[in-house]
């Protein structure tokens, strides 16, 4: 296999929520319209102008919205962000919800107290059937990504995750990012087998 | 070499100042005597129960004292602070401080002005000469420290620093310990050569 086919961009995730509809008419009102700021790397997502405050027990931080909207609202923060704001950080696979914390989100037109919903995402990488296939690889393979440069490390536990809606993209939160010395955007790794 | 030896214990520094004696003086009073909160794990070393506050342009964080007092003001911050309080994250081995960024400090007895001092610390594994020679390994070697666990990953580019205090600790910030799932204290991971 060449090197290069193992190369795989880098993308850093700031601390962000999707919402359920329901939840999103309780934050913004019945009927708001999000103001999209940009698109995202995955084909059909993206984020919000808006933000919404996430409140802990001992504190609270803002997080951008990404849509479109979800069958259950998710919250994803970094451990330092839990750590902030008094929620026990739990790391889990995006969209794997039961059992993990709840929190109070506050918006501009009323607030939603969630029973579970606050995840610390694991690390993944985005492919798909195709991006998989060409690299040896399937759904829920668990691969390694090799960061270079002046703070260089190699993330283990890297879930590989197959959609058709998927282009090929690891996927870190601000915490791995920040060890990492990466910037929100940019940068290439290498996938290891 | 038996895998036994290259283990090594993990520790995880919260953001901290060193202070030099003036420093201290003009922070919290001329005599002012630390109180001593816990005894760090290399030798003479000792975190205070007395904080500071950090002031960059965007917003400010408070810093735990370390002592005894060094030559030079030091302000070892993760790149997440950096980034929250508006100062530029740079990076380097702690006491290498020219060219790095300056902040305010704010004590209860009165403010300085640091023109540099504040840095993001260089991971390193603290080793004594003994330590180092049963391992092969000497000062200013670079090392890989692997992390197991459900967020594992190997951290490259470790900065083996050597001294006759030193006891063996492999030394990271809070945005590696987040990354890597750590505790604040705890854990052991493994140097590769």
């Amino acid at each position: 296999m060449s090197d290069n086919l193992m190369k795989v961009p880098l993308e850093v995730s700031a601390r962000h929520v999707h919402l359920s509809q329901k939840d999103q008419d309780a934050l913004f009102g019945e009927g708001y319209v999000m103001n999209i700021m940009k698109e995202l790397s995955q084909s059909g997502q993206w984020a919000a102008e808006e933000r919404v405050t996430v409140r802990g027990p001992k504190g609270e931080v803002t997080a951008r919205v990404l849509g479109p909207c979800r069958r259950q609202t998710q919250v994803e923060m970094s451990k330092t962000d839990c750590l902030k704001v008094g929620i026990e950080p739990t790391l889990r696979l995006s969209g794997n919800l039961v059992g993990t914390p709840g929190c109070n989100l506050i918006g501009p037109a009323g607030e939603v107290k969630l029973e579970e919903g606050v995840l610390v995402a694991k690390r993944h990488v985005h492919m798909s059937e195709e991006e998989a296939e060409a690299r040896g690889l399937k759904k829920d393979d668990i691969v390694s990504v090799r960061i270079p440069g002046e703070r260089g490390l190699t993330f283990h536990e890297v879930h590989v995750r197959v959609d058709a809606s998927f282009r090929l993209s690891a996927q870190f939160d601000t915490d791995e990012g920040n060890a990492a010395w990466l910037d929100v955007t940019g940068g290439e790794g290498e996938i290891i087998k």
